[in-house]
């Protein structure tokens, strides 16, 4: 049974739009072959998404969105130690990043294309990481563990320094032997300076 | 007066590589390309360069020297306090590639496709630089300034940390204003990390 457009929402025509990137490449997914894909009129789509640029912020970003979702419960998790949580949180998005590049190399080339042209959307994700990983470097600050004085300062410098470990362009390192050793050596490194 | 094949080094033969990429872009510079605009035949530059291979790794070898031997100084000066060394050396790095980048992008251009293609010779520079690295971390342990237990895998973390800040992949971000601070940043808390 085709579906109508009735249960059309926003969320069903990214899921869409999704599997016309993965056959087909970042080339593809017009509002008209997302709106075929569905079986339904562009009409429909062009309801939720106005254009194939709106149509395509959406669906990086709810790419993105995953990511920053697995991260926020630790980024939340106050009850736990600071330290822990930057080792954890850290080591959370080096894993969620290299899945992703691991699991469906095609989807994950797709998107780094994609992104490469959602400037603000990036920005956007990327602020979102750094404000969960400063929630963090806070906490440790405030209960005496870390001694930062600028809290979003050294989250950033966190962030920037591990970007080896989530920055797509380091995709192809993150399957050689020895990366989690590198891994961990930075991130040693880091929170032994917050701790400092 | 046209140069003559009895005054051909390697040096300049790879001077006038340099020259031939700067015009053309990374497609040319082939033998003969090279052969031309010094005014000698091909075979007098073969003698020196058996390929168009073998031309290509050399100049990307000689200009990755430039930046290698100018932290040479820096990772020999052993009078000086480790510190002020390991700061001095990542910012001279920074400060090498920022200006590659920056002073003659289109040479910065090519250059940056023909280490792509240059895997071995962007792997001894980068060898070549973490072991300068090394040399002061060590000095720093066994002066009991740097609490380190493996100079080589800490030098190794500092080289990745501030990936941001040397490898060409992020030329883009170090015009954008606010870098350097973001540098000072990044370095204050491996710093703070070593002497931890």
């Amino acid at each position: 049974m085709p579906p109508t457009s009735e249960t059309l929402t926003a969320e069903r025509i990214l899921a869409a739009t999704e599997e016309v990137l993965r056959r087909h490449g970042p080339a593809k997914a017009t509002v008209v072959d997302v709106a075929r894909a569905l079986g339904v009129s562009h009409g429909s789509v062009y309801r939720h998404f106005r254009t194939k640029a709106a149509l395509r912020e959406a669906v990086t970003k709810r790419w993105l969105d995953r990511t920053t979702q697995v991260l926020a419960g630790i980024a939340a998790d106050t009850g736990r130690d600071p330290e822990a949580r930057v080792r954890e949180w850290l080591a959370a998005l080096f894993a969620a990043k290299r899945s992703k590049a691991g699991d469906d190399p095609e989807l994950f080339a797709t998107y780094s294309v994609l992104t490469d042209g959602a400037g603000e959307v990036v920005g956007a994700h990327i602020t979102e990481l750094t404000d969960q990983l400063t929630e963090i470097v806070r906490a440790g600050a405030e209960a005496g563990i870390f001694t930062v004085t600028d809290s979003a300062t050294a989250a950033r410098a966190l962030f920037q320094a591990t970007a080896r470990f989530h920055d797509p362009g380091y995709a192809k390192e993150w399957q050689q032997p020895g990366v989690e050793g590198e891994f961990e050596a930075v991130v040693d490194l880091l929170v032994r300076g917050l701790s400092a």
